[in-house]
């Protein structure tokens, strides 16, 4: 093999009640990566799609440092070259980071015939994320490499929980042209909730995962209220009240931060009601910003990352 | 009519990652209560198995409250005359008042041919409950009303999830014979919680609901851990830890204090795991406190409060 690329999708993390331990996979957008094989090391030959502000060093690359911890699992002497070609834009807490780590470590085990588990790409992944999050938490890069909707039980050793999606369940996406630095955004939380927010919380991720397992719409979108991370960041996104209300005016089953934002997505009983809510949360961007937003609509992806081609000569 | 006995089990509340969220039924012990005629007013007319230590006021007994509420919700002009029989320890931490209250409602329910849904009988035994435990929970009332395990999303109006039992999932109790009142248990949590814990609360209840629908045992396992309540209140058993290392060698998923203690709830995948474990979690209370506590051997019982008798001449 000379050449593997591989695709890892967008995620949607917390998904308004799961704070840390939740997100869901997009079928696109995403990000590519091509891994070739050399006698020794991790270097970075090409960062696309960046306008030059990621780091070639491999050290302080997401991707490069998840491909060299990929490599240290498997006792892999050789090394690789990588190319990433960012398909998500910067900052926008739609899961950059853990999409490039995601492909690269699928792409570069895929070099090398490994098969790992997916439980040792996440482990792996998650070692590039730390560098882009500032702390590692696996519910985009959980998603990223497993697709559908995915509980992180445990980080570390990882116990991800693969949760079923209802027939129909469609996400839509916007990305209003602000950058929010997660670490600020994490910084806004503090270390302790008060215990009734807590407890409302958990009640609320609960009867998600039911709502999942029983295809019951209703309570899904019950569920789908923040009460920890959207209260506290809700002063990062200008408008994000009135961006919510046009979504569940529109018929979203509920509408939240994706990660730290500014992306927020919406979740749909049925595809044909996506691009109707997808253009009311736009028009509320417009309005709150005065600027047009990225809108994205995919069905909830069964897949995540995986190669998309593969070069033997 | 002129008189019905309905009976409502104990129950076994925040379930390790569930606090104040999760409760499940067991077949038995529970309370019964008989309701008779009355031209109007509700009175308590006797309450066997307390030793005299429950109000006979019925603005001040559980079930009176309950019963009240109930028939002021149906705009009923005539009155009820109770007789409890408490099969439950008082302040064990099974859901006695829980079970009183829940048996009442039924009774009275049953006894005007009523057939109120099970929200509007739990919004009526919550009014009760209230009373007994200082602030109202419906994760002991909901289930001994529902059956079976039940989270609750919403407490007013009740948002009432019923989530699946996997065959052969068998409850263990223990009940020491500590008093613990469960204000005082209460008001050793405070008021906040460090985000961390919460969010591992979170991602444990999520893991648990979705493997009572898979029927994943060990993920089961995995979830009942108790970041929130149980580590505050351990002080108030005495030999908790040494108790739960019994229950998880003689072969338990897990094991945690049922509600606020001083009763602990072990769950087994199988009901010939139960009597061992069992066993050995009342040998592990002997050593702490000298004393035998009471066993109780249940499946999660589907059925909740019921009719037992009705008498009609």
């Amino acid at each position: 093999m000379i050449a593997v690329t591989a695709f890892a999708p967008a995620t949607v993390s917390n998904v308004a009640c799961g704070f840390d331990v939740l997100g869901f996979a997009l079928e696109s957008p995403g990000d590519e990566v091509t891994a070739r094989p050399l006698p020794a090391g991790v270097r970075i030959d090409a960062i696309e799609g960046d306008a030059g502000r990621l780091p070639r060093d491999p050290t302080r690359n997401t991707a490069g440092v998840a491909a060299q911890a990929l490599l240290t699992r498997l006792g892999e002497t050789r090394g690789v070259s990588l190319t990433i070609r960012k398909g998500l834009p910067l900052s926008s807490g739609l899961g950059g980071s853990a999409a490039s780590a995601a492909a690269a470590v699928v792409a570069v085990d895929a070099l090398f015939g490994a098969q790992s588990s997916a439980d040792v790409l996440v482990a792996c992944a998650l070692e590039g994320e730390r560098l882009g999050a500032g702390s590692s938490h696996a519910d985009n890069i959980a998603p990223s490499i497993c697709g559908g909707f995915v509980l992180v039980r445990h980080q570390m050793p990882p116990d991800i929980v693969r949760l079923p999606v209802p027939e129909g369940l469609t996400a839509v996406v916007v990305h209003p042209h602000l950058e929010i630095e997660t670490a600020r955004a994490r910084a806004l939380l503090g270390a302790s909730v008060p215990l009734e927010d807590a407890v409302r919380q958990w009640a609320n991720l609960g009867a998600l995962v039911h709502g999942l397992h029983t295809g019951d719409f209703a309570l899904i979108g019950r569920a789908l209220e923040d009460t920890i991370a959207e209260p506290r960041r809700a002063s990062l996104v200008p408008g994000l009240a009135a961006i919510k209300a046009a979504a569940m005016t529109a018929g979203a089953l509920g509408c939240s931060l994706s990660g730290s934002g500014p992306s927020l997505f919406a979740l749909c009983a049925r595809p044909d009601l996506a691009p109707r809510v997808g253009e009311a949360m736009a028009a509320a961007v417009r309005r709150a910003i005065g600027e047009d937003p990225e809108v994205y609509v995919s069905p909830v992806a069964p897949r995540g990352a995986h190669v998309v081609s593969s070069c033997v000569s």
